[in-house]
């Protein structure tokens, strides 16, 4: 398992997102709350599916696409408005974060074979 | 138009719905964020909905169902965590606030004839 | 009162706000969540008050700053992600929506006068 | 570390906390938004800690009180509206999710001595 605590650089990273804290991410105590960080990984994961086409298909089982199946924060520093972030994901790999993604298979609830474009764009190999 | 500023009693509500206030709708004020009253709306225009089968339909031209237009809010007092809430409804008028719904024509974006059991749910005559 | 079916032009805002739509802020339905138009209201709002000096004083009365005591938004069309917004702001009205904010005495809970430079900031006389 | 597949079972737990799901918890898939779990274990974990009064307190430093260092959360199965939850917390483990929480020196940052009473709660020893 990946040792969190390493801080990895940023050339370790294959994608970046760009993220405009909001005023209304602040929770009572001031600054950024510990669920919206969330909501940040996310919007990351999301835009870096869509850059490598890794949207819902329709396979021979029905709809297919990716899902997340688990995922960790370590919360390193408080976040406060305003801010400009910028959110990097790699392959198993998430700066200050972890997610386990998988590919679902929607109307079955199974988890077919990664189709292999995939698996090439995520892995870069 | 209503004025809002006269306060309604109870028997003028057709439909009450709970809403549990959580920590996180608070906002960095350390009160309930003016946007939350708008979900604590909708959750009670929801449960409305579903109580008078008032869902997404497939009429003739596509699927059709309702559609919030326009709403306004009138804060009357601040909410603070932790609270147990109970939000009213009636047709035409919502206690401290007023949404305007349409029934949608969604796939063709028309505005079709509200079905006329809808029409006597709403209004109840 | 200001007729919001009417559609203001860009020259009649004396503030714009940039907002980047997330994916988290669509709902069931596939689109911008009703409620989350008012986080943007809210961050155009924010950001129009820190541009004019608009925050948090403490006057002798206690601290004052603006609160929001009533809001309209009229729903012209769906927003999807993804989406870059840019939000109008004016005294008085709203690019789709209203606001009305009051200079609020936090301590007191009462309303005191509007400091001689936000009133100027304000209406821009 | 625990193994989180291990699926412990209601005694194993000090403390339930019910959340009803609101409409707007669900996103575009049509369902509870992975990063809404989040709030929902933010609920109990505030619930648990005022009930045992781990609330904020001014020590010698200044104001000391909770926050979370890290979290993780497995996604068992997929959760939908309408619908009752009920979320349990223990110590160190929390049912489907993990929170790592620090008494924290809000003023100077650092991690003072857990105070011995919350110590006692805590750990119910």
């Amino acid at each position: 398992m990946t040792d969190h605590r390493t801080h990895p650089t940023r050339p370790d990273f294959r994608f970046w997102w760009p993220v405009t804290v909001r005023w209304g991410d602040m929770d009572a105590m001031g600054h950024i709350n510990n669920v919206v960080h969330f909501q940040y990984l996310e919007s990351v994961r999301i835009g870096f599916a869509d850059a490598i086409g890794w949207g819902i298909r329709t396979g021979s089982g029905g709809r297919q696409g990716p899902a997340v199946v688990s995922q960790t924060y370590h919360y390193r520093r408080q976040v406060f408005y305003p801010a400009e972030l910028e959110v990097g994901v790699r392959c198993r790999e998430v700066r200050g974060g972890s997610s386990v993604v998988v590919w679902l298979d929607y109307d079955g609830g199974r988890a077919p074979e990664i189709p292999p474009d995939l698996r090439q764009a995520l892995t870069g190999s």
